[in-house]
């Protein structure tokens, strides 16, 4: 079995052919022209997938999942990335659709990038074999998906497992979504490193104003620095025990740019957590780093495409649960 | 088809033999003995089933469920009820199963009593036909449960929907769950009262200082207990918003004494909702009231234990779906 997908990001958009154990045949990528038109915009995601097209394995491409940027709307097929403008209520899939270039009998699922990633880690990754999986990513902002009762759950419009924009803080600053109090307001990249300038902290010499500075900075002892990582923290593990509260969680992934900092963040999440998830059936609640950062878009877009595309089958070579009752 | 159920609260146990469109052939009852010994609760648990096993129609029941305050552990079927403190872990459904009366096959369901609710709102109440739905009870406590893609999610302990503790305010009062800032003690029936209290709002000459009263001031123009009722509102409001980015939500539906109040309660909860949910994918969210207040629990305990009881039917005569794609 060969899938086909597609991961449309702020920066970047990456393709890919991808097997049926998950490993990528062939990759393709373009610069995201995120400031150009709608339709440059699609040229450049065709220019993608005719240079998988090329490939002679693409005859054999039984499915092709779209990961994007979100807010998407997999229910009628539109994406309407926050970093890329000129799509707004962009009619992705109908345009994918309308190519001539797509193998017979090929649609295209879509799906945003925050539940890709979460397929791709249970498939592949760091939450393989788990029931009931919350995976997010802290980078330039904060996504996210779920894994419940053994299969992901993408919601109707593919933006499930929102936890970046659930507030934690009713009274809380504004947020760009309309809401208030978001955990993206606080635990963003962007947002650590905001309110580590507006606690008093400074770059060193040279270096950016920015949320691997701050991190660098809090390693050497940097109190305003360990601080701000403190409250991005606090705020993740205030979202992480609601999502527990709400739909009851196995296990918890984290990935992405700040989670890169290690202990750094992850020391202080366990220790929120244990305050925030004290309830018999929340607590003790294991946080892992995720596995998959290259690439998980495009696999996670790979998995849910496959499944879509075969009901009978739940995800290609399911693994075995190792929490079925 | 005949189903049997019990619903254990801090005040009551009932207990009813339910047909397969839900309605009750026989109900019996007890008082909770609530601050008796955990084997004088399970006498009373046991007299219930009695009652039930004198009517002619039990040996053709087919299952048992059993809906209990929370938290239970439906994992391994234990129950910790807060308002009962003799049982805690008390293995209820070990102690069920030793019981020779219970028809051969049969294997008590154990769930939490927010779930049973939920179950029973979605088999015949306000949430028929939805496919994704948070139900909840906003009475002396906060608690609901989750119809996710057409079906309870219960949660792998029977505690998911679990509205009342999740934080909508990090910094917020320490709540006795152990969390701090949980929906429940902004909203619960207790919290309203005691809010209204603490902002200088008295009961008029005569009558209790409970919500019931400060609902019927609010209703005259008491400021204070308006803004009691407002703050409440605000919290549940946030709760909803997050559980909406958090599952997608196609309905909310709110029942419980509180409840009751009406437009006090909604009028607030659907402005307050506009800002908090103001995504693509969740705003424009109906929030409606419960229709099934009454022996809501049984029925659900009924659904969820006939569900469980035959994998191939996902609920007893399970009704068209408005949503389905």
């Amino acid at each position: 079995m060969v899938y086909a997908a597609i991961d449309i990001g702020g920066t970047k958009i990456a393709g890919a052919l991808v097997d049926d154990s998950g490993r990528l045949l062939v990759r393709a990528q373009r610069p995201t022209p995120a400031r150009e038109s709608a339709e440059v915009l699609l040229d450049a995601v065709a220019a993608v997938l005719d240079e998988l097209a090329a490939d002679t394995r693409w005859e054999a491409v039984t499915c092709l999942g779209v990961a994007s940027a979100g807010p998407v709307d997999a229910a009628v097929g539109t994406v309407s990335p926050v970093n890329i403008p000129a799509w707004r209520d962009f009619p992705l899939v109908e345009r994918l659709r309308a190519r001539p270039l797509l193998p017979r009998g090929v649609d295209p699922v879509l799906v945003g990038d925050g539940v890709a990633m979460t397929a791709a880690e249970h498939w592949l990754g760091a939450a393989r074999g788990v029931d009931n999986a919350l995976c997010f990513v802290v980078s330039t902002g904060v996504g996210g998906g779920l894994i419940l009762d053994g299969r992901p759950h993408t919601g109707r419009t593919g933006n499930a497992g929102h936890i970046g924009h659930i507030s934690v803080d009713l009274e809380g600053t504004a947020c760009p979504c309309g809401g208030r109090g978001c955990v993206e307001g606080f635990a963003s990249g962007t947002a650590i490193a905001a309110r580590a300038l507006a606690t008093g902290w400074q770059p060193p010499e040279g270096q950016p104003p920015t949320a691997a500075t701050v991190a660098r900075t809090a390693v050497d002892g940097d109190p305003l620095a360990r601080a701000a990582f403190d409250r991005a923290a606090r705020a993740l593990a205030a979202g992480i025990a609601a999502t527990a509260s709400l739909v009851e969680l196995d296990l918890v992934v984290v990935g992405g740019g700040v989670a890169q900092s290690g202990d750094l963040l992850f020391a202080p999440l366990r220790r929120h957590l244990a305050e925030y998830a004290a309830l018999d059936f929340t607590r003790d609640l294991r946080v892992v780093p995720a596995r998959l950062a290259l690439d998980a878009g495009l696999i996670g877009a790979a998995a849910l495409a496959a499944r879509a595309s075969d009901a009978s089958h739940p995800a290609p070579h399911p693994p075995p649960t190792e929490n079925s009752r």
